[in-house]
C-alpha cells in the first residue's frame, strides 16, 4: 500500500481537506497546484475593496502540509490526463498516479460573450484578480480628479456589479461602504455623488439559492446603502464603456465586475461523456468518475447529482471539504479491501454579508438577518482563515475598519490596465 | 500668500516631511507621485525575503495627508520641467507652480552595464521589485525540486547579492536565515546545502560609510551565518547564468540581487550644469537649485556639498526628512520676507541589521553591535512605520518570526520572469 501514489490536483478547499485527512496514513500523496498558496475564496471581495490584505486570506500550501510526512507538494500546471497510462502531463514533466483526484475548482463563466467583451469584464476568482480590481478602482478615482476629453466623471467612477449571488452582493455592499465612508475622506475634491453602484441580477431575486427572507432582506439592505439593484436584468453586451441589458437599458461605466457565473476548471484528456452542464465532471456517490476505477473528482468541479440537487450539489466550500474528507477515508478503506461509504452532504446552512451589521444567515431550521447575523458571519469567517497570524491580522483590520469606518489598504501596488 | 502654489514632486521621506511641515500653514500645496503610497524603503528587503508583507511598510499618501486641508495629492508622472513658464508637463497635463520642490529620490544605478546585462539583475528599490524578488526566489526553490537539462540545483537556488551597503548585508543576512530555518522545513526533499549565498563588495570593507567596528562585526556576523563574503570583488558581467568578477573569478547562479549603487531620479528640463555625480541636483545650503529662485531639491536627489561631505550629504532618510522640514519653514519665511536658515545635517547615527540578535549601530559618540543593537534597530524601525495598524502587524510578524524561526509570507502572488 505504501507505494500506491495518490495524486491530488488542486490545493483549494477540496484538495487540502483530502490531503489533511490522509496525513501520515501510510499512502504516498502528491498535491499539485499552479499556485504555492491556498486561498480563502469567500473573502476575495475584501481584497478587491481594500478591507483585508491578500496575506490574510492566503497561506502557503507547504506550510499547511508541513507536518504531513507522507505528502509532497509540487507547484505545477497539469496539461493533460493520460488515463490509459495512469499518467499526467504537467509543466514538470510526466507524473504517474495510482489514484487521481481532480480538485481543480471553478473559474469565471462568461457564457457566450465574445473574447473582445470578456477583455472588458473584471473577474473576481483569484488573488491577483482581486488586486487588479482594487488597483483599477483606485486608479479611476485618481483619474476622475482630472477632466478627460469625451469622458464624464460619472462613468469613470461608477461601477456595475453583475450577478446577485453572494460574491455580487458582498462586493456591491463593500463598494457602497467605500463610497459613503472612505472616498469622501480620501478624495475631498471629488464629487462622490456621481459614483453610482449598480447590481444586475438576471433572475427575479437576489441570492436565489438561499431563502426568500435572505433575498428580500439583502435587497432591502443594499437599497438602503445606496446600491441600485436591477432585478430581471440580464446583461447582454459591454464594450468597455457602455453596458447593455436585454431590455435595451444602458449604463455608462468604466468598471464592470462580473460575478454572474462559474464553471468547472477542466483538464484535457477526460472522456466527453463525463463532462456535464457548467463544465463539471459527473461523479457517483463515491466521487468516482464514470468509466474509471482510479479517477475521482471533488469540490466545485465535481457534479454529484442527487434527488434534491438534479444539477449537482452546490459549488460551496463545505461540500468540497466534506467530499475531500470522505474520499480520503474511502480510498484508504478501498486500498485495504474494505467497502466505501456513499457521500451525503451535511448542509449546515448558508450565509452572506452585505455590510456593517448587515448579513443574512439561513440555517437548516432557523433564518435570521441583520446585526447578529453579521457577528455570526464575522466569527465563522475569521475562524475559517488558515493560521493564527492570519486570523489575528484579519481581526485587527476588521475591528479597526469597524470603529474607524475606514478601509486602510487602498494601495495601487501594481497598476492594472484592461488588455 | 494663499494663492502661491508649492508643488512637491515625490512622496518619499523628503516630500512627505515637507508636506507635513506645511500642514494648514495657509499656502496651497500640491504633492505629486507616480504611486498612491509612501513606502518605508529601508525595509524593502523584508518584503523580498518574506518577513513582512508589503502593506506593513506602505501607506496611502492620501491618508497621511488627510488632515492637511491646504494640501492636495495627485497620482501623476512628471515628464518635464518648463522652468521658464514655471510649469510641469505631467501625465495629467500641465501643472503650474510658484515654488517647485524636487523630491524624486533615487533609483538603482547599474553604472556601465549594457541593457542586456541589466535585464538579468534584480533590483530592490520599490515594492513591486521586492515582491518580484520574493516570487523569483520561491519559484526557483520549487523549480529546483525537478531536474532540468543543462542546469544544476546549485545554480538554480544559489543567490549572489552585489553591494556591501546596508541593503546588501540586510538581504544577504535574511537569505542566510531563510536557508537555515525556513527552507529545510518547507522543502524537506531539497538539498539546501547546495544553496550558496555570496555577497560581493567592490571595496575592502562592508558598510564603508559606517565605522570600522560596524564593518568588521557585520563581516563576522555574515560569515558565521554562512554567507560567503567576497571583498575587493567588483562584478563586471552577468549573462543570467554566469557572474564574472574583475579578477576573472566566476559564480554560476540564476539570481543576482543588485544593491551596489543608486543614483538620483532626474526629471527632464533641468539645466545640465546643475546635474552632478550620480545624477544628483546640486543645491545650496537652502536646498535651492543653482540659477533658479523657485526650484528646490531635497532628499536623495539633492546634492548638498559640505566640508565633511565633498560629494554631497549621504542619501539617507534622516537627511531627507530634516531637509524637508527645514525647507518648509524656509519657504514660509521667505514668502513673509523673513530670512532663510542654512541647512545643517544633524547626524543621529546609522545602523544596519544582519539577522536575529545581530545588528550594528554607530551613534555619534558610541558604537555597539550584537543583540542589544538589534533590539534598538527593531524598536527604531517599528517606531518609524506609518500608522498604528502597520506598526502592530509588523510587531506581530516579527515577534512570531522571532519565536518560530519562521517567515510566513512566501507566497508567489504574481509570477516573475526576467524580461
Amino acid at each position: 500500500m505504501a507505494n500506491k501514489q495518490i495524486v491530488i490536483i488542486g490545493a483549494g478547499f477540496a484538495g487540502i481537506s483530502m490531503a489533511k485527512a490522509l496525513k501520515n496514513k501510510g499512502t504516498d500523496v502528491l498535491v499539485l497546484d499552479e499556485n504555492n498558496f491556498h486561498n480563502f475564496q469567500p473573502l476575495l471581495y475584501q481584497i478587491a475593496t481594500g478591507g483585508l490584505e491578500p496575506y490574510s486570506i492566503a497561506y502557503p500550501v507547504r506550510r499547511i502540509l508541513r507536518s504531513c510526512k507522507n505528502i509532497r507538494f509540487r507547484m505545477a500546471k497539469v496539461n493533460k490526463i493520460n488515463a490509459q497510462n495512469k499518467a499526467l502531463e504537467t509543466s514538470l514533466g510526466v507524473i504517474k498516479y495510482d489514484r487521481l483526484i481532480i480538485a481543480t475548482g471553478s473559474k469565471t463563466n462568461f457564457f457566450n460573450f465574445t473574447e473582445e467583451t470578456k477583455k472588458h469584464l473584471l473577474s473576481l476568482k483569484s488573488v491577483p484578480e482581486a488586486l487588479d480590481i482594487r488597483s483599477f478602482i483606485f486608479q479611476n478615482l485618481e483619474r476622475a480628479l482630472v477632466k478627460w476629453e469625451g469622458e464624464t466623471v460619472d462613468e469613470i467612477i461608477s461601477i456595475a456589479v453583475v450577478g446577485g449571488g453572494p460574491a455580487g452582493i458582498e462586493v456591491a455592499g463593500a463598494l457602497a461602504e467605500m463610497k459613503k465612508h472612505v472616498i469622501p475622506r480620501d478624495f475631498p475634491d471629488l464629487d462622490v455623488s456621481k459614483m453610482k453602484i449598480h447590481l444586475y441580477q438576471s433572475s427575479p431575486r437576489l441570492l436565489k439559492t438561499m431563502s426568500e427572507e435572505a433575498s428580500s432582506k439583502s435587497l432591502e439592505f443594499l437599497e438602503a446603502m445606496g446600491v441600485e439593484v436591477k432585478l430581471n436584468s440580464r446583461v447582454t453586451d459591454y464594450d468597455g464603456d457602455l453596458l447593455v441589458l436585454k431590455t435595451g437599458e444602458k449604463f455608462k461605466t468604466d468598471t464592470v465586475i462580473w460575478t454572474a457565473g462559474v464553471k468547472g476548471t477542466l483538464i484535457n484528456g477526460l472522456p466527453k461523456d463525463v463532462i456535464v452542464r457548467g463544465d463539471r465532471i459527473k461523479v457517483d456517490a463515491y466521487n468516482q468518475v464514470q468509466g474509471s476505477n482510479s479517477i475521482y473528482a471533488i469540490g466545485d468541479v465535481a457534479c454529484h447529482v442527487t434527488e434534491k440537487d438534479p444539477y449537482g450539489l452546490p459549488m460551496l466550500a463545505p461540500v468540497a471539504q466534506q467530499q475531500g474528507e470522505l474520499l480520503a477515508k474511502n480510498i484508504l478503506n478501498a486500498l485495504k479491501g474494505k467497502p466505501m461509504k456513499a457521500f451525503e452532504y451535511n448542509d449546515k446552512g448558508c450565509m452572506a454579508t452585505i455590510g456593517r451589521n448587515k448579513a443574512v444567515v439561513d440555517l437548516p431550521n432557523f433564518k435570521f438577518q441583520g446585526a447578529f447575523a453579521w457577528y455570526v458571519w464575522m466569527f465563522v469567517h475569521i475562524f475559517s482563515l488558515v493560521g493564527f497570524r492570519n486570523k489575528l491580522v484579519a481581526i485587527i483590520d476588521w475591528v479597526s475598519n469597524y470603529f474607524t469606518y475606514d478601509r486602510p489598504l487602498g494601495l495601487i501596488i501594481r497598476r492594472f490596465e484592461k488588455k
